[in-house]
């Protein structure tokens, strides 16, 4: 739960962060950074056609993030970008990690066969930035940037396969599962692994 | 009812608007003009899993806005454009009074908390124009412009619970926030009033 | 069964050719080409609120799409790009058929409308395309390209409901109407058939 709120606080920053780069308005800041935030969980359940979501069932999340807004309009300068960008990439890992962990376990919960568990664990920590990122008219950065990213967490999702088959308790899955993934996003971050390039 | 017409039409109008500026063919005209007047409602609806869709259990909007493409492809010429975008501002006005207001009330009626109904009454009315930015690859103007729209929405969507909780008649609710959301988004209009800027 | 294969692996290959186009990785790679492979009939089972998604309930597209991200990063030169996409104007016609026919169908087995059957049909065939070229911020080709291809699709998805009406067994409808989608289709394509310009 709280790691939980790691992962949606960073990446509602992640969003205001884009969206101060492309003077959007208070709205659409706000608009973007829910987004960011909520928009892999919304979609996850949106074809899981799971209600309530997560925004609805606890609304003090929407409360947090436009708090968070007026916050960043009052005390947000251009020179704070490069480093409040630099200061989330362990949170962002964090939320990548319980973001795909989590979603893999609800899938799964809903007796999804594995493959598409782990795609819509991947998906529930990914497509919110995709979505933040096409709402500002930008290829998606998870799309083209080469990071291992989406792929740490595609292979970390399959410890949450492994844990449920093995009757781990639920906590216990998510623990190893999603710290699995938080190590080796840090580790492919400082050791500035690259995904293949095409040859064309 | 009739007024509900009146921003359905607008918002087509002002997707068939974006679609010549950027020189859509046919198709991408009927498809903007319907993704602008269909796209809020119908996320709203998918949101609250919500069926059928207003086009679905009424599907002469749809043959109406066929027939506006089929009227806009014969008739609508280049200086048209400018004179059509001014000539929409009222009507844009109610539709998105009509809109922010019946969709927060329509999400009341699923029982959803008050932020959520709130949110996704302004989401009505404002959605359909961000997803026809999205398809003519630009920034949503609702999320740029420092007008005055969804925050009028958002303001006046509180009336409803206002009045939702006064235990008013349905209609009267609706009228009221509506016609508060059109008088003030036409005083934001003309008097130039503008969103605070971010300080970057 | 075997000509939907046709349609899905055909979209998926539009997908790898745009990804490799816009230089995205393996990632954005596979996301591109499952996005317009699947993106259509989901939407379209979204909008119906349908479930399982085909995708969930024959799991072997995602592993055959996978597969074909893997060989297609092995194999697929610059100079096979041009080539490629000539070879896929028959495949694609025949993807359009099946889905289109197939997509009407679907929707009248759920009572809708005759028109909503219609364009959803038109959606399950055409709006992968659509997702795949907003992700890659391009006005979607479908919108824009005055190339008779949705209303093809929306022509022949007629058929589908002539053939209802007429009580024709399902898979003879299908099949009229598929292949009357393919070969107009193909006559626009080699007639070199426009779709009226505006006259802005």
């Amino acid at each position: 739960m709280m790691f939980e709120g790691v992962g949606i606080i960073t990446f509602a920053v992640s969003g205001l962060i884009e969206a101060a780069r492309k003077k959007l308005d208070f709205v659409g800041m706000a608009m973007v950074a829910a987004l960011t935030a909520f928009g892999g969980g919304t979609l996850r359940d949106i074809l899981l056609d799971r209600r309530p979501f997560f925004w609805v069932q606890n609304v003090n999340w929407i409360y947090g993030i436009l708090g968070l807004c007026v916050f960043a309009m009052l005390f947000l300068r251009g020179r704070h970008l490069e480093f409040t960008e630099r200061a989330i990439l362990w949170p962002d890992a964090i939320g990548l990690g319980i973001f795909t962990a989590g979603g893999t376990q609800v899938a799964l919960a809903e007796h999804m066969p594995a493959i598409v568990a782990v795609i819509l664990g991947v998906l529930t920590a990914v497509f919110g930035g995709v979505l933040r990122d096409i709402v500002v008219n930008q290829i998606p950065r998870a799309f083209s940037d080469h990071q291992p990213y989406s792929v740490v967490g595609f292979t970390g999702a399959w410890l949450v396969l492994l844990g449920d088959s093995l009757n781990w308790p639920s906590l216990l899955t998510l623990g190893v599962s999603a710290g699995f993934i938080v190590a080796l996003r840090m580790i492919a971050v400082y050791r500035g692994w690259r995904l293949p390039a095409w040859k064309i």
